[in-house]
C-alpha cells in the first residue's frame, strides 16, 4: 500500500519536527497520502500511529471514500478542516501542524476556534517535501500518462493529422481526443499547438490559423493518468524543412541532450539549467530562451523542483522532471524539445519516448 | 465596458466600508474587474479613482494584459500581491483591504511585510458579493453557454448517438466533442452520463457500462463559454419507457416546474428549495431527494446563492441560478430535471431551452 509507506515517511518527519499531528487539507496532499479523489476531503495524520489517524469527507463520498481509504478510521461530515481540527484536540494532540501555504486567513480563524486551547502550529509544505521524490506507484502513473501522449502523437502523425490548411485548434482536438483513447482520463493542461511564426510565442494558445508548408508545428501536451501529469513537446516541420530550421533545430536538440546528461543524483539543480542554456547562449541565442529549463512533474503540471538559474538544492535519485530548452525567433519561428525523465542512479529513466530527430512530415 | 463599471460597483462598495483600496488576488475575481484570463495577476482597485487603481501580471503576459486591460495602469513584475500591497502604501492608501477568504496564512505575512507599517484589513468575500446579480455582458456569455449544450444535446439525439450499446463514457465523449463544435471552450465541469440503475446515483461518473433497452439515461453537463458555466440535467428513456418511469419523470418534472414558478425577486431563497421539495415529499419520495434544488453559476460552477432549506437571503433580479430537483431509486434508476436561468421581474429567463418533455430515443 503505496498510500500507508507515505504516511509513515510523514509520521517520521513530524515526529523530528516535535507535531503530534498533521491536519493535511490540500485535496492533493490528501490524495497522495489516502488515495482519495473526491472534492471534499482532509486527513489528520498522528505522530505516534495510524491507528490514530483518521479521514473525513462529507456524504457525497460515504461509498468512494469506503473503497478507496479502508485503511483509515473515516468520519463522514462537514466541514472536514474543523471537525478534524476538535478531533485532534480530544484525541489528546498537544502540537497540531496545518498547512499554513494552503489554509486561508479566514479559514485558520475557524481552526483556532475548533481547538479550543489547543496549540496550532504553520507547518507549510510538509507533504510537498515527501511529493519530490516519486515512489513506483507515481512513476508508473507518470509512465502510463508519457505513453498516453506517445501514443496519440504517433497516431496523428501516422493517420496525416498534420498537414496542410489544418488548423492549430483541429490539430489540438485530435491530440487530445486520441490521448483519451489511449486511456488519459484528459490533457493535462490546455494543448499549445503552433504553426509557423506562432512557434516563437513560447506559450501560444491554439487558434484557426491553418499550417503552411514550411511551417514549423510546436505542440507541447501531456496525458493525465491516475491524477498524474505527463508534459511532452516536440518540433514538427510541415511539408519541407529550410536551412535555417535545420540548424535552430539542430542547436535546440543539443542543449536538451545536455540537460538530460547531467541529469544525476547530486548534480546541484541550477547546474542542469547551466549545462543546458550555454549551448544555447554559445551559439548566440541565449536571449531567444527566457525561461527555465523545466519543472518537477506529478501531481500537479508544476512542482518542486523548479530547474532554472536560481534552482537551490540537488537532484534526488526518482525526482521526475521535465527538460525543455527552447529558442524562439520572433515572427519567424522557434523550437522546444522536453521530454519528462526521472533521475536515476546512472542515467536518467526517459518517460516520454517519441523521436528527438527532426520529424518531417 | 463592463468592467469599468463593475469596478466603480466596487468602489463604491469600498467607500461605504471605509477601505482605501481593495487588494484582489483571486484569479476568477481579478477576471470579473478588468477581463484578465491569464494564470497570474492582481487588481488593487482604488476607492477614489480607477485613475489610481493597478494591475499587475508577470512578463508571459505584458502583450495579453495590454489587450485585455487596456484601461488601468500596468505593472510587470512579481510576485504581483506584494507588489501591490507595496504600491498602495506608496500611493498612500491608508487602509487596504485584502481577501481573507483567498489569501493563504503564509501569503498574509508577505503582505504584512510589504504594506510596512501600514494597516491590512479583511474584507472577505466583497467582489464575490457583486458577482452574484450578472450583468448583461454575464448573462450574454451564459446564454451562449446554455446554446452551446443544448445544440450538442440536439445533435447527439438527431444523430442517433444515443443507442443501445453504447458507453457511458462514449456517450459523454461525443457530447463534448458537440459542444466544442458549437462554440464552447470546454466541458464547464465532468459530464455525467449515467445509464439504467446507474442514474440513481446523483453525481455517477461515465463508466465502459452499456445502454440497454428499457434504459433511463441522465445526462448532466455543461459548456464553457468565456469563461461562464451553463448546467444542464435531462433523463431520457432509450427504447420504450415503462410506466414507472412515466410516473418518475412527472413526478421529477413537475417539482421542477414549481421551483420555476417561485423564481422571482422578493422570494426567500429557501421557499424556492421548499417550493419544488415539497411536491416530492408529498408523493412521498422525501427522503430520495437527498441533495439541494439549486446554485448559482456563473464564473464559477457552483457559486452563491445556494438554494437550499438552509439558504439564507431573498432572491434579487440578474441571478444567475440552476433548479434541479431529483429522485433516485437505488438499484432501479433515478431521474434529475436541470435549467439555468435567469432571475427576472415577472418569470425568469429560461437560458437551457431543450425540452423538459420526456424524450424516448
Amino acid at each position: 500500500m503505496p498510500h500507508a509507506t507515505r504516511r509513515a515517511a510523514l509520521r517520521a518527519t513530524l515526529r523530528e519536527t516535535g507535531l503530534d499531528a498533521l491536519l493535511v487539507t490540500n485535496l492533493l496532499n490528501v490524495r497522495y497520502l489516502t488515495g482519495f479523489t473526491g472534492s471534499n476531503g482532509a486527513v489528520l495524520v498522528a505522530a505516534e500511529s495510524d491507528d490514530r489517524s483518521v479521514f473525513c469527507t462529507d456524504g457525497r463520498y460515504t461509498e468512494q471514500s469506503a473503497q478507496q481509504v479502508p485503511d483509515l478510521e473515516r468520519v463522514i461530515d462537514r466541514p472536514c478542516d474543523v471537525v478534524l481540527a476538535r478531533w485532534a484536540v480530544k484525541d489528546g494532540a498537544g502540537r497540531v501542524g496545518f498547512e499554513s501555504g494552503h489554509v486561508t486567513v479566514d479559514g485558520l480563524d475557524l481552526l483556532v476556534e475548533a481547538v479550543g486551547g489547543g496549540e496550532l502550529v504553520r507547518a507549510p509544505g510538509v507533504v510537498e517535501g515527501l511529493r519530490v521524490v516519486k515512489d513506483d506507484a507515481e512513476v508508473e502513473a507518470l509512465r502510463m500518462a508519457c505513453a498516453a501522449a506517445d501514443r496519440a502523437l504517433a497516431g496523428l502523425i501516422e493517420h496525416g493529422g498534420l498537414r496542410v490548411g489544418r488548423t492549430e485548434k483541429e490539430i489540438a482536438r485530435e491530440l487530445e481526443n486520441r490521448m483519451l483513447d489511449h486511456g488519459a482520463a484528459g490533457p493535462s493542461f490546455d494543448s499549445i499547438v503552433a504553426a509557423g511564426a506562432h512557434s516563437a510565442v513560447p506559450h501560444h494558445r491554439p487558434t484557426d490559423a491553418v499550417v503552411r508548408a514550411g511551417d514549423f508545428v510546436k505542440l507541447d501536451f501531456g496525458a493525465l493518468v491516475d491524477g498524474y501529469h505527463s508534459d511532452m513537446t516536440r518540433t514538427l516541420v510541415v511539408g519541407q524543412a529550410a536551412d535555417w530550421q535545420r540548424d535552430l533545430y539542430e542547436l535546440v536538440a543539443a542543449a536538451q541532450a545536455a540537460g538530460r546528461a547531467v541529469l544525476a543524483p547530486g548534480t546541484p539543480i541550477a547546474e542542469v539549467d547551466r549545462a543546458s542554456r550555454e549551448v544555447i547562449e554559445e551559439a548566440g541565442y541565449g536571449a531567444q530562451f527566457p525561461h527555465g529549463l523545466g519543472h518537477g512533474v506529478g501531481l500537479e503540471i508544476h512542482e518542486a523542483p523548479a530547474l532554472s538559474k536560481a534552482g537551490a538544492g540537488t537532484l534526488l535519485p526518482g525526482m521526475a522532471v521535465t527538460v525543455e530548452p527552447g529558442v524562439y525567433l520572433a515572427g519567424k519561428g522557434g523550437v522546444r524539445i522536453e521530454d519528462t525523465l526521472v533521475v536515476r542512479q546512472g542515467a536518467p529513466e526517459l518517460l516520454t519516448l517519441t523521436t528527438k530527430e527532426l520529424v518531417v512530415v
